[in-house]
C-alpha cells in the first residue's frame, strides 16, 4: 500500500534543529532531508540555496517545506546573511511556488525583536515585561541576522497572501545541543547578549521535544500566515505563547528542570 | 563667510522626487546630488549603489542622506529589487555609518502595507478604513518591491538603534510628474492596483510642495527612528497622517484641486 503520510522537505537538515526534527518526525511524515553538504548517517540530498532550479526539483511533490537552512549566528556578517538568509529564503519560497508546494514553515528568530531585550537590560529591569512581547510588537532587530529573519517574515507573508501558500514563521527560542538549560553559555553568546546567560535562558529555553512539537503544530495548523514564538515552560518567559497556542495549538510540555537552582544562578553547580 | 547650511546628500537625484527636492531644497541646504547616471543640467556625482567605497566617499562630510535611489516599480523583478533595494540600501546605511553621517531619510513605500488595499477592494468597500492605516499596522507587502521597502525599514531601525543614526522612513504617497491628480493613470498602474485610479488617487496624492515639506520635516525632526506616511490634503485619505504631524511636524498644505470632479470620476473632463 502507498505511504500516505505527508512528505515534508527539510532544508538545512544537518543542523541542530534539523536533526531533532529528522529523529522525531520519522514516524509521522515521509521526510526528504536537504543540505548543502552530505548528511552523515542519513539519507538526504545535497542542494545549495543559491541553486533555484535545483531547489525546485528538490521540493517538487512535497506537501510542506520546513526551511531551516540559514546563517544562524547572530554575529553573521552581511555577505553570509545576504546569501544564505535573504537570497536563500527567496529561493525556497520561489521554489515552493513554482513546484506547487502548498505550505512552508520558516525558522525565524527572536532576534527580529532582539532590541527590546537590550532596553530591558539597560534599564536594569528583570527580563520579564509585564506583558510578554507578542507577534504584533513592531520588529526591532538587534543584528543583520535579525534583519534578515525579519525580511524572511515579510517575504513569507507576501507569498502567503499573493501566491496562496500557507506559511508559519516560528521565532524559535534557545535550543541546546545537550538539551540541558543548566549548561554554560555556548561560545559567542557574550558577543551579542544583553543579559547574562543564566538569566536569559530562564526565559528562552526550548527543549528538543517542545521544538519538534512546535514545528509539528506549524505543519498541521489551518492558517494562512502566522508568526509565533516558541519556548518551553520556562520560569521567566518574556515572549508570548498565547498566540502559538491559539493559532497553532502549541502547548509547551517540558518544564525547567531545577527551579531552585535556576532562581539563584550564582549558586555553585 | 563659510556656508553653514546643512549638507544634504541625495541618492537617486535624477528621479522625480530627486528633482523636486533638488529644486525646493536649494535655498535651505547645500546639496550633493548623486545618481548612477550623469544628471542633465545639474551639478552632481555619479556613483553606483553597488559601489560601497565609492558611496562612502560620496557621503563623507554630509549632515544627512536622503536615500531615494531604488528600483521604484511595483512590478520590479527580484534581481533588480535585490540589487538596488536590498543591497543598495544596505550600502547606503553602511556608508553613512562608516563616514559618520548622523541622519538618513529613507524613501519607503505604502506598498509595505499594500495588501490591506486589496482586502478593501475585494470587499467592495470604499477605500477608506474607519481608522486610517497607521505606522503600527503589521506590514503586508503586495509585491517584492514592497517586501524590499519593508526590509529597508527593518535595516534602518537596526542602524538607528545599534549605530546611533537618526532615521526616518517615509511611506510616500503618489507623486505625479504633472503634479495634477486629475491626470489619467500612469503606465503600469493597472498591473498591480486593486482599485481604479480615480478612486485611489483621491486617497494617495502627494503634491510636489507637500512632498518637499515632508522630506524637510524628516530631515529636521528630533527623533531616533520613525516610520510615517505622507499624502496631501486628499478627500478620501486611508493612511494616517497624525503620526507624521506629531513626530515630524508635517502638515499637508495642498488640497485636492477640484472636489466636484473628484467625487464623480466617471464624469467627462
Amino acid at each position: 500500500m502507498a505511504d500516505r503520510r505527508p512528505l515534508v522537505t527539510i532544508t538545512g537538515a544537518s543542523g541542530l534543529i534539523g536533526g531533532i526534527l529528522a529523529d522525531r518526525f520519522a514516524a509521522s511524515y515521509r521526510l526528504r532531508l536537504l543540505d548543502r553538504a552530505p548528511l552523515p548517517g542519513r539519507l538526504g540530498q545535497t542542494v545549495d540555496l543559491e541553486d533555484l532550479p535545483g531547489l525546485e526539483r528538490a521540493v517538487a511533490g512535497a506537501d510542506a517545506i520546513v526551511h531551516l537552512a540559514a546563517a544562524t549566528s547572530v554575529a553573521a556578517a552581511w555577505p553570509e546573511v545576504l546569501g544564505s538568509n535573504v537570497v536563500g529564503t527567496y529561493h525556497v519560497l520561489e521554489a515552493a511556488r513554482m513546484a506547487g508546494v502548498p505550505r512552508v514553515v520558516f525558522a525565524s528568530s527572536n532576534h527580529v525583536v532582539g532590541m527590546y531585550e537590550r532596553d530591558w537590560a539597560s534599564a536594569a529591569e528583570r527580563p520579564r515585561s509585564p506583558t510578554p512581547l507578542d507577534h504584533l510588537a513592531p520588529p526591532r532587530p538587534d543584528s543583520l541576522y535579525g534583519v534578515s529573519k525579519g525580511f524572511g517574515e515579510l517575504l513569507c507573508r507576501y507569498y502567503a497572501e499573493a501566491h496562496d501558500l500557507r506559511v508559519v514563521c516560528l521565532r524559535i527560542g534557545t535550543v541546546l545541543r545537550s538539551n540541558d538549560p543548566r549548561d554554560p553559555a555556548p561560545p559567542g553568546f557574550d558577543a551579542w547578549a544583553a543579559m547574562p546567560w543564566e538569566v536569559r535562558i530562564r526565559g528562552t529555553w526550548l527543549s528538543h521535544r517542545d521544538c519538534a512539537e512546535l514545528f509539528r503544530c506549524a505543519l498541521e495548523a489551518d492558517v494562512r500566515f502566522e508568526v509565533a514564538y516558541g519556548v518551553s515552560d520556562v520560569p521567566h518567559r518574556f515572549w508570548d505563547l498565547e498566540h502559538a497556542r491559539r493559532t497553532l495549538g502549541y502547548v509547551a510540555r517540558d518544564r525547567w528542570p531545577d527551579e531552585t537552582l535556576a532562581l539563584d544562578a550564582s549558586s555553585p553547580r
